[in-house]
């Protein structure tokens, strides 16, 4: 994976979930469904927050699409 | 993944795709398939807008095809 | 991805069934079956024709393997 | 994949699991879950002790999330 | 990928194998199994020519293991 | 993926398992499960030696995890 680039519009959609503290649905390639909000994002992983405050990191590798909760 | 090369033949398809708002099916390797019209790609993910407006953010290491909308 | 090398073995068959009009299946990673002509290639993708001359671009991370219709 | 970056937030929760020896569940493509603490990391690899103190050596590429034990 | 090296011991295994046209089993990512004769490798692919003299091109990174068939 | 680096925990983890011609489990991303001893490894695959004599090539990169066998 390239150097983590922080001006691409992925990396942005990401960085505003976090701001804007959304409620995001991150499917990922095991078809697991994370619901929660982003607290952080590197190149390797994505870190949601469910609503018991509990941490999951991701993988960039296993997610299949981030949208917005629904 | 190497630079994003927007000259690729694959770059440019999605590129007319976007300009031209075609409709679009995205199979993934979760076997999800997402429908809409592209609005956006850089070199990790594709953003597809489905019919309510809502953007999903596919990352392109989950993407097996895309095609017309049939 | 390293720069996409036309003189390997694997890039010059498919060349080949590009100039020669083959038939040929395409076996991905969600086993899908994609059926057709190859009409490009690039160092990302390979864009299949299908019947109905619609078509399919297939991401080469998701291919498993091609060979003649048979 | 690039060199390991022990400076990653990623990296660095990772680290933070096996100074404080927590539990935690390493969820893979392969729908195993994987149970106990983590004992080392590499650019290529996490070690997991379970309960019965036998390591597995589970493969980054592979890791779909991690989590605190619930 | 990185350039293919030709000296490492599994390229030099496949190369024995089309040298002295070993029958092997490819089990593949999707489950698939390929058998036959292994014709020729490249950085990206491995060819595998089947009892009926048909190639099937195999990707790389779609391939779980390589075995001389039983 | 990057050059091969002997000095890893993993690769000499590995390494070990070789030495002291260890019973290992190697768990693929299809499911499968590899029984046997390590033969040997390097950038690419890991060798594996079942009690029939018979080598399995695996790639890295569909191996989920290696445990001792239990």
């Amino acid at each position: 994976m390239a150097e983590f680039q922080t001006g691409l519009p992925s990396s942005r959609q990401v960085q505003i979930a976090i701001r804007e503290k959304k409620d995001v649905e991150v499917k990922l390639l095991t078809d697991d469904l994370i619901l929660g909000k982003v607290s952080w994002q590197d190149q390797d992983c994505i870190c949601i927050i469910d609503q018991y405050d509990q941490p999951t990191i991701v993988w960039r590798h296993a997610i299949a699409f981030i949208k917005p909760k629904s």
